[in-house]
C-alpha cells in the first residue's frame, strides 16, 4: 500500500509537534524530546548520534546530530529542544505539556520557540525526500539541549564535537522564531555583538555635612553612566541598527542618610553593530569612562576619579551573513509560498546563530514569535503547514543553486 | 575648715569629667552620670528634676533638669551625658570608661563629646558661686540621655516637659565640641537646615536587546539624581557656606545583564543655609525633578518620567543667633581668658540647638573636637581648665550684660 502525498514518517508538522511538546524538556532536562526527534529521523535514513556535554559546574546536557547522506553540499538544520519553564500551570489555558488544538491553535511550552521550527523542517525533509529522493549532498539535524539555559553545554560543544569527527557544512538553517508578526516578515542575516561589564567608583566616605572632605561616589558613577549612554555609540549601517548601551544597574546600598558613600557600582550591556567589534567598542568604553572621570561638573575641583572596570563572561561577537544563494534561496522559498518578501534583518537578541557563523554562513527563519516565553505558548496549525511547505521548497531551492 | 580657691565641692573639671566619664552611658543608658551630675549639682544649691521620655517603638531615656534661683534673667546650660559605641574595647590605649590621664591628656568615650563640657560648666558654676555667691538670676542645666540616638525622646521632650511646667529662658549655651583645632576657634551662631528626601522612576521592563520597546529607569534616575546636585543651590551668604546636597545612595537591585529595568530609587539629603526655608527648598527641589522628568537628553523622544518624592522624617530649620548680648559675652570671656577672638560659624551638621532655638537665642561651643566619636578619645586637661575659665567669665559677663 502507498502513502498518500503528506502521509509518509514524520511529514505531518501537527504531528511532529504535539509529539515533541508532550516531551517536558525544560532546560537541561532532555524529556525524552531528542529520543522522540531520533524516532523520526531514522526511518528517513538519518544517522543520528547523542552526545552528552558535561562542564564542572553546569549540568550534564543532552544534544543530537543527525546527518542524511554522505557527500557535499551540506546543509544544517540547527535548533533546540529544550524549552523556558512554565511558571504557574494554573495560568495556561491548557496544560503546557498536552499539545491541545483548539480553534485552529496548537498550545504548549516549545510550540513557537522552537520545537514548531524543528517538527516543520522534520516534515519537509519528509516530503523532499518523497518528491525528489534524498537529496544531492546532505542534510543534517544539530541540535541541543542547553538553549535556553547558560548555553555552555549546547551547540558550541556541539558544533566542536562534530567538526572533530570531520563534519563540514556549507550552510546553515536555524529554526528559531524569526518573525515579528506573520509568517514571512522576517529573515535574519546578522545578529549585533553584546558586550557587558561591571564598574565600580572609588570615593571617600564622609558626613553629608562636610561634603568637602569626602568625595562622594554617586556623583562619580552618574557621571561613568551618563557618559556610557550618551552620545550614541553610531547611527546604524545599512544592515544593522544603531548601537545601543543599556545601564541595567546602579547599586549603592547606603543605608546612612548622613553618610556620603565611598563605594558605587553600575552594570552594562552594549548591543552594538558592524561599525564595531568586541575590542574597538570596550576599548570606545574606556575612552569615555576615562574622559567622564575628569569631568568635573558633579566634583568641581577634583582629581579624576577613580574606576575600575570588569568584563562580563565572553562577548558576543557581531556578524552579518554574506552567502548570497543562501539568503536568495530562503527569500525565493517564502515568495513562492506565501507571496511576501521577508525583511534581511540583523535586530533583536543573540542567538545559536553567533557560534554557526564560524563554521559555515547562517540564517535564522521560523514561526511567528509573539507567544515564545509566555504562558499559553501557541501556533496556529495553519502557519505549521505553511512553514513546511517554505522548508520544503528551500531545501529544493538550495541544493539547486548549492549543486551549481 | 575653708576650702581653698577651686577645691570647693565640683569645682575641678578633671575630677568632674572623670566621675561622669567611669558611667558608662551609651545611649540609651543612663549609666549613672545623670545621678552623678545630680550629686555634683544639689550641694550647689540646685533644684534637680528627672524625667524620663517615653515614646512607642524607641527605649525610654532618662532626662535631667537643674535650676540655681527663681527669678530671672535666666541662662541655661544645654548638653547631653549619653555617648556613642566605644567600637573594639582593645583598639583603646586605655578602657574607654576609665577615665585613665597620661601625659597631659585625659582619655575616655565622651571626654570632649560632651562630658567635658558639661563638667567645665559645672565647675565654672561652682567658681562663680564661690567668687561672687548665687547669680542674680538663675542658671539651670538641660541636660539629655538622648543626643546621640535618635533624639525622640531628649531635647525636645525635654524642653516641652520644662515649658509646661513655666520654665522661660532668656539664652542658652549648648557645651557641644566646637572647635576644630584649637580651644578659641570657633563659637557656633547658627546651624544650616537640613532636609532629606527618598525619589523613586518608574520606567518600563524590558529586554536590553530593544530598548525602545522598555524604558530604562536607571536613565530617569541619572538625570533627576544629576539636576539635584547641579547647578549649586546658592553662593552663601554672610553668616553662611554655599548650601549643599548630596545624593546618599542609588539603588536599582537588578541581576539581570540582560533585563532593563522597571524600578529605580535614590536618596538625598540637602544642607540649606538662610537663602531658603525647609519649605522653599522642598520646592526648588520638586522644581528641578520636574524640569528633569522633561530632560531628553538620555531618553529621546520620551514623555516626561514618573517620578515619586517622599520626605524623610521632620526637616530641621535653618536658625542664625542674634543676640548680640549672648554672643559678644561669650566672645568677651574668650578673648579675655586665652586672647584669641573666636569666628562665628554656622559650618557642620546640625545639634540639639536646633530645637533650643525657638524657646531662647542659643550658642555652641567647648572643647577641641577633633577625637570625637573615634577610638581613643581624648582631652588636654589644660584645656578643661581654660575651658572652665572662659565659661566662668562667661557667666559673669553675660549676666552683667543682662542684669541692664
Ligand atoms: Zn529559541
Ligand atoms: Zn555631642
Amino acid at each position: 500500500m502507498s502513502h498518500p502525498a503528506n502521509t509518509s514518517p514524520a511529514s505531518d508538522p501537527v504531528e511532529n509537534l504535539q509529539t515533541l511538546i508532550r516531551c517536558p524538556s525544560v532546560t537541561p532536562a532532555e524529556g525524552g524530546a531528542l529520543t522522540a526527534l531520533a524516532a523520526m529521523l531514522e526511518p528517513l535514513g538519518f544517522q543520528v548520534s547523542r552526545m552528552v556535554a558535561r562542564e564542572d559546574g553546569t549540568p550534564d546536557v543532552e544534544n543530537l546530530y543527525a546527518r542524511l547522506g554522505t557527500e557535499g553540499p551540506h546543509l544544517m538544520f540547527a535548533g533546540h529542544t529544550d524549552v523556558v519553564p512554565v511558571g504557574d500551570e494554573a495560568d495556561w489555558t491548557y496544560p503546557p505539556f498536552s499539545a491541545e488544538i483548539s480553534n485552529g491553535e496548537l498550545f504548549g511550552r516549545g510550540a513557537v520557540d522552537m520545537k514548531g521550527g524543528i517538527a516543520c523542517f522534520v516534515a519537509a525533509v519528509a516530503r523532499h525526500i518523497e518528491a525528489h529522493g534524498a537529496p544531492k549532498g546532505s542534510i543534517s539535524f544539530l541540535i541541543t539541549g542547553d538553549e535556553e539555559g547558560p548555553s555552555i553545554n549546547g551547540t558550541t560543544k556541539l558544533l566542536q564535537w562534530a567538526a572533530e569527527r570531520g563534519e563540514r557544512w556549507d550552510a546553515c538553517l536555524v529554526g528559531e522564531p524569526t518573525n515579528p508578526d506573520t509568517l514571512g516578515d522576517m529573515i535574519k542575516i546578522g545578529r549585533r555583538g553584546s558586550v557587558s561589564g561591571h564598574i565600580t567608583v572609588h570615593g571617600v566616605q564622609g558626613h553629608a555635612a562636610y561634603p568637602h572632605l569626602a568625595d562622594n561616589a554617586v556623583r562619580g558613577i552618574i557621571k561613568l553612566t551618563e557618559a556610557l549612554m550618551c552620545p550614541p555609540f553610531d547611527a546604524g549601517t545599512d544592515n544593522f541598527q544603531p548601537s545601543n548601551l543599556e545601564v541595567t544597574t546602579i547599586d549603592v546600598g547606603n543605608p546612612a542618610t548622613n553618610v556620603v558613600p565611598n563605594r558605587a557600582s553600575a552594570k552594562f550591556n552594549i548591543r552594538f553593530n558592524d561599525t564595531w567589534t568586541a575590542e574597538t567598542v570596550q576599548a570606545e568604553i574606556i575612552r569615555r569612562l576615562d574622559a567622564a572621570s575628569a569631568d568635573q561638573t558633579l566634583r568641581p575641583g577634583r582629581d579624576p576619579l577613580r574606576y575600575e572596570i570588569t568584563w562580563a563572561d565572553r562577548p558576543s561577537h557581531v556578524f552579518l551573513t554574506r552567502d548570497d544563494a543562501l539568503i536568495q534561496s530562503l527569500t525565493a522559498a517564502i515568495e513562492k509560498t506565501i507571496g511576501r518578501t521577508p525583511a534581511l534583518s540583523t535586530t533583536g537578541g543573540t542567538s545559536d546563530a553567533r557560534f554557526i557563523k564560524d563554521y559555515c554562513p547562517v540564517v535564522e527563519f521560523g514561526l511567528v514569535g509573539q507567544t515564545m516565553h509566555m504562558v499559553d505558548e501557541r501556533v496556529a496549525v495553519a502557519d505549521l503547514e505553511t512553514l513546511t511547505g517554505i522548508y520544503a521548497e528551500f531545501i529544493e531551492g538550495w541544493f539547486a543553486h548549492a549543486g551549481i
